[in-house]
């Protein structure tokens, strides 16, 4: 029954992404529902039957977990002692967000045994703010069963929060990864600058939350391969080339190679320069394994996995708090809102497709890391100045028939708005990654997707609405 | 009344100290009282009074505060605004430790207004873990209250953690600083290394500590001159030179000056590396006048201040987990205990004597940073290895005839052994300083107040009891 789904699945609209014309766009679209609505054909989703074939053990680790996974591919316990073993078991930290969410679907996919690990803040966010997702997203519990009944693979399901250490022992020892994958951060940096509370919430969350999953690997998983989310934005804009994560460095006639000196520009970002820090050092002393993916900025919405039925559909962020450039350019196109370029618009970045995150962090766990190896990636395909999205996204409007304009609004960060900007990013290309690039249609495809749910845009939240400059110490609330 | 003390203060040695024979040092030592009790033609001090001439005005602030600072010498609000104007009025956070108290007495001597902001937390750190200084300290009511019997001059006291923002903001806006002197961090590497509770202790209160104190600066003092104690261990042991802070890269037919690559080899030690990132963003973001003072390991324990009374004294740290190297070693020396190298013993490090301590942050005091720059100086004298120091301290102990061994010991920590050290610290002698250098008198000093107080030292704290690579996450205790 399940599998049915799929071929009506309204999100998956790669039929229609080949044909240009505005007529026929407009026939596409209006044969998807504006919001979530299950095809008639199928139950209610809340009284779809659970897998009988999958025991349930409920445990109470704090929090709800959904399931314990079953060892279909073998007990973690014999899979962890070697290098050489393929991994199996990956947790999935943060696997309810955006880039987690189809992570976690693309390596049950691929059939790892994953289990994610999330404490839904991300959602608990948009609600404390106002904002939503473009895209309507369902529960994780949804999502997960959801899956479970399209493709019968199990994802296990662990809420609670990896700063509560009792909880993440409890995650570690029943689950038993080989890999973690963390995404568990606070990943805004508007959101790290909205006031001093969301600042100091920022560090302690994500600082604290990844010396917490350090600890658990040195503790109950040693050999355990940690793959950490950092951000191309921890080198900051320097005028010299990027390099992935070390330096070599001739001076005064010696020669070293260090870490990339870092210059990081927001609080979330400072954040992920602290965990890179505290993981070298575990990585030196302790002999952990760890891989930082150093992330450039994320666009698009579908994934293999995600497009294959509504309730797993990904979140889409385009507020000014948690939008990417990207992403928020073309939402900004579909409403007929001028794009909003920062400044001067001579910012420049790395920039991926998700499929290629989700390609990547998969490269990254079938290879791990040496023991004791601090392994950094840069995890990026292109870079583009946002004037250069700004111009990308114009062309691609004026080919759905939408006329785009841009308008440059004060920046709200500080930053270097005209800068030279060279970032290697060759070893993840050396273990397999084969881009997404951001082609015509790709902008295509990430246009219709804010075209079809234009109605749910909340005009309001486009703007930038954070100050790095204007920071205070009052707690900032939002008003209706 | 109260200056008639400083002439016959047992700590007051220095008369002792240019005589080596160990018969005179003997009958020296034995004219001074083993533990703390005021001489006989003093009152008890519990009922000295208080100085009538000030007005005391209790604030209640969280916690207690001993005072508010009279106007003497202008009120802050007046001192703030102009960059060419003198500070006076200066915050020390953590003026109640090892550091900070020597500093306090220093600035008050040189008659700045000083405030000490501190929660007293190290003085707590000794009750859990069992241990003791060497010299018997006051508490720092008493401390406070006899400085200002013998000067006539105040120090206020603000009672609490600067982690708790209402109580800083509360200081910051009652005593309007002009500098902000910021000791107030765990600061010891062994004791961010006993267990995982200790090591998220040690980076949450120093990473979220400052980010409180330069929003406290951002919100009620912007002029304000943050003065940061980091360390020399956040460089770690680079095989090129350390520069200060910064070095200028040519890589790729490119050049740019950027941060110095940090290596921090302890939890405690990456909490500094942290900082300064922090610290480094808010300079650039808004406009924060700061000097990062990346202190070597200090040594000694008179100063012209604390030397005025037996009240006065500073701390002394010998145990494996706060104490520091020479420090330990002379104590070491004086009890018969061989001297206990941490391995090969070729691990450098950049030294300096507390006096250098207290004169570096009155420099930099007396001459602020810029508005947004990022100040760094390397504040140490001399460098030397650990095998250095065992040799000096084994040479100073013959003179005084006392046997010193020296035995190596595992090294508990992880960090190299055998590596190139050379770091420069040009820049505080550019601005005045006049370093003491670790010459034989002043080894002779050091084993001097080791040796009188010979029978307060507690052998079982000597040897190291954390191990860098053995910590665990079960919260570990001391056992009476």
């Amino acid at each position: 029954m399940a599998h049915l789904l799929s071929a009506s699945c309204p999100l998956n609209i790669s039929s229609c992404s080949k044909n240009n014309s505005p007529n026929s766009l407009k026939k596409c679209f209006s044969s998807l529902p504006t919001s979530l609505t299950l095809q008639t054909s199928v139950k209610p989703f809340k009284t779809l039957p659970l897998n009988r074939k999958n025991a349930h053990k409920l445990l109470s680790v704090r929090a709800t977990t959904l399931q314990q996974p079953t060892a279909k591919t073998g007990s973690g316990s014999d899979q962890t002692s070697g290098q050489e073993s393929r991994p199996t078991r990956v947790m999935v930290i943060g696997g309810d967000g955006y880039c987690g969410w189809a992570t976690s679907l693309h390596l049950s996919n691929k059939n790892y045994e994953v289990a994610i690990v999330d404490n839904l803040v991300r959602r608990h966010f948009d609600h404390q703010l106002g904002l939503d997702s473009l895209t309507p997203i369902s529960s994780i519990h949804d999502r997960i069963r959801r899956w479970r009944s399209l493709t019968e693979k199990d994802i296990s399901l662990y809420i609670g929060d990896v700063c509560d250490f009792e909880f993440l022992a409890e995650a570690f020892t029943s689950f038993k990864p080989d890999a973690v994958v963390h995404f568990g951060e606070q990943r805004s940096a508007p959101y790290s600058m909205i006031d001093r509370s969301r600042a100091v919430y920022t560090q302690q969350n994500n600082v604290l939350g990844t010396l917490n999953v350090l600890f658990a690997i040195k503790e109950f998983s040693e050999d355990c391969h940690l793959v950490k989310l950092g951000t191309m934005g921890e080198y900051g804009t320097p005028n010299i080339d990027i390099e992935e994560g070390y330096i070599t460095i001739t001076h005064n006639g010696r020669t070293d190679t260090l870490p990339y000196p870092k210059q990081a520009s927001s609080f979330y970002h400072l954040s992920k320069v602290h965990d890179s820090n505290n993981i070298a050092f575990t990585c030196k002393a302790w002999g952990i394994r760890a891989t930082d993916l150093n992330q450039g900025v994320v666009y698009g919405v579908r994934t293999d996995e995600t497009a294959m039925h509504e309730e797993l559909c990904n979140r889409f962020d385009y507020d000014g708090v948690f939008g990417t450039a990207l992403n928020r350019f073309c939402v900004q196109a579909a409403v007929g809102h001028p794009l909003t370029v920062y400044g001067k618009g001579g910012q420049t970045r790395g920039y991926l497709d998700i499929r290629d995150t989700v390609q990547c962090v998969e490269l990254a766990i079938a290879t791990p890391a040496k023991r004791g190896e601090m392994r950094v990636f840069n995890q990026f395909t292109e870079q583009f100045s946002v004037n250069q999205l700004a111009s990308l996204v114009t062309k691609a409007g004026e080919k759905l028939g939408i006329e785009v304009k841009t308008i440059s609004v004060p920046n709200p960060r500080v930053e270097a708005e005209e800068h030279y900007y060279n970032a290697k990013h060759t070893k993840l290309i050396e273990l397999g990654l084969q881009p997404h690039l951001l082609s015509d249609s790709l902008l295509d495809s990430l246009l219709n997707v804010a075209v079809q749910f234009k109605d749910r845009v909340d005009t309001k939240q486009i703007m930038p609405s954070v100050s790095w400059r204007k920071i205070g110490v009052k707690p900032k609330t939002v008003s209706a």
